[in-house]
């Protein structure tokens, strides 16, 4: 149907741990046909977030690992561009798990539409998507924060970290946020509207975590894990609530830190101090989702809620950009732009 | 207004790791004498628990600590020797924090009366008390038992791990019980009606506790920590619960156990298989306290819960049997008969 031809990224290797660009393969195949019951996606967006990290290793996570030999999995924001579906028609642009490739095809299932007049159409990676949705039920649902706390949440200019932080503070929180530099943390401050920011790259985390937070920390967000964790674990109050979202620090680790096993104070924290710890996805909160996006919506409308886009061009730089976005490197939610943005808001 | 002298239990120095004998001391003063607004208590029963450990260290807990020299706190069910309290005459029976020692003052604050129509009066420190009434608070609020799904519990032949599987049996679990020794074990198996019973001395704990919960594990109520924690963790179901109770294997512990640092496993398991662990202690739950006792009378009257008690003779022993207690070498929930038992139930 046409003369393009289909560029891919494949899964080449499973990483030990940091991946580097040889676990990745750019290929070309030839654009697909949709059958009966299929249409083809033109990917506009991919989203690049951590979780696929879990997705290249061997081991069981929330979902199945992606084959070694297979297209990387991804979430994307696409155009399409024919279609035997009665619901979709060509134009149409729709939030899809079309992967790291420029076309796919799909049978419409765990698609959606979206409506461009609801802001730019990337955002629908973002923060009117999985990490904004992610924010927001964490929060609410397990961190469920009140007027007055404190909550604390790295990667604080990150997609997840920083819409939990702005509604900690549209529900009337103290928020400190943990970011990596200078410029983040001054953005998070001044853009986000943070009380705080520290950078996490400076010394003496422990001590000026604990100035930042004179009341204790009632709501810790985790989403990183590792060195951030230790310091946060000694400030919590009683009956502080702990939302595990991700634990970035981890990903790439190959072996375990070296002791004292500290398991035994982390349990003693939360036996002594009534803590709650719940690890939860999104998905588990998927009825909220129309409750989610309304509200949010709203917020953004408001100025309530920004967001930042970190949007880097061309799907043979995703490799490169995941390994960055692992190490701290993006600015903002990560985006690849695969093709062009037909609604041509940037 | 009395010849007789009070016999107490002090704590005389704090211990490093396990406590021994010479960390206690006993005394003997006046018995005193009522005030105004207050009543005089005699000791007869005195429950031993594992918390108190906690207690003799300086450093905080859930309370603060008991001072060096000062008498050792415990729960206690005691006679009204005297009283110039309106609702307490001469003979009435009371549980109270009367602590370690013969004969206490109370002014009445925290003091419940106890009828002994409702059983063994002993069984206010126990099935019927604060053992009970956690099991029963923390398998409830946060293991949140549904028909089918697989409870694991060390400590199982103690107080508080007998009385939480039997009430998941009674809520349709299959309940699987870890217990140090053989003879702990079968009386958990027949007496009490767990599906399985372990025993911890025995080799390969996980391998055994994997092969006893075909299931996987939905919830771990823990009150132990260390290995049982390890075993159970790999073994945890999506969405398990695990109310955090007590973690007797740590108590003594006077550093931590060597490396690696397990967290980053501890967090992963809660993040992907997302998992609640909440630590509470009973008293957190403390406007349930009428319905425990209501619904677990019934329990005990229809012979669904029952309770072996380890009843030591003579205040003299307590230290020694304290000592014993955080190695697991009681037998049922541990009491001292401090003075004799006026309803002579035994």
């Amino acid at each position: 149907m046409t003369a393009e031809r289909n560029r891919q990224v494949l899964l080449a290797s499973r990483p030990q741990g940091e991946p580097t660009p040889d676990d990745f393969r750019l290929v070309e195949s030839g654009v697909p046909e949709p059958g009966p019951g299929q249409m083809l996606l033109r990917t506009v967006y991919l989203s690049l977030d951590p979780y696929m990290r879990g997705r290249m290793n061997a081991g069981p996570s929330y979902a199945p690992p992606v084959e070694v030999g297979a297209v990387m999995e991804g979430g994307t924001v696409c155009e399409v561009v024919a279609s035997n579906l009665p619901d979709y028609g060509r134009g149409d642009l729709v939030l899809a798990n079309a992967g790291w490739q420029e076309f796919a095809l799909s049978d419409g299932d765990g698609v959606r539409a979206i409506d461009p007049a609801h802001g730019p159409i990337s955002y629908a990676l973002g923060v009117l998507g999985m990490p904004g949705f992610t924010a927001y039920t964490g929060l609410l649902n397990i961190g469920r924060p009140k007027p007055g706390e404190t909550l604390v949440v790295a990667a604080a200019s990150g997609a997840v970290g920083s819409v939990v932080g702005q509604i900690a503070k549209i529900k009337g929180c103290r928020v400190v946020g943990i970011a990596g530099g200078e410029r983040k943390c001054r953005h998070v401050e001044e853009e986000l509207g943070f009380d705080v920011c520290l950078d996490h790259r400076r010394p003496d985390l422990p001590g000026r975590l604990e100035a930042a937070c004179p009341g204790g920390i009632d709501i810790y967000f985790e989403n990183v894990g590792g060195a951030v964790f230790e310091a946060v674990l000694p400030l919590l109050n009683r009956f502080a609530r702990v939302p595990v979202c991700g634990l970035i620090a981890h990903y790439n680790a190959a072996e375990l830190p070296e002791g004292p096993n500290r398991v035994p104070l982390a349990m003693q924290a939360i036996l002594v101090k009534r803590l709650t710890f719940r690890g939860f996805i999104v998905w588990d909160f998927a009825d909220q989702f129309d409750a989610f996006r309304s509200e949010m919506g709203g917020w953004l409308r408001e100025g309530r809620v920004k967001s930042r886009e970190d949007i880097t061009e061309g799907l043979e730089d995703a490799p490169r950009e995941l390994i960055g976005l692992l190490k701290g490197e993006n600015f903002g939610k990560k985006i690849i732009r695969v093709g062009p943005d037909p609604t041509q808001h940037r």
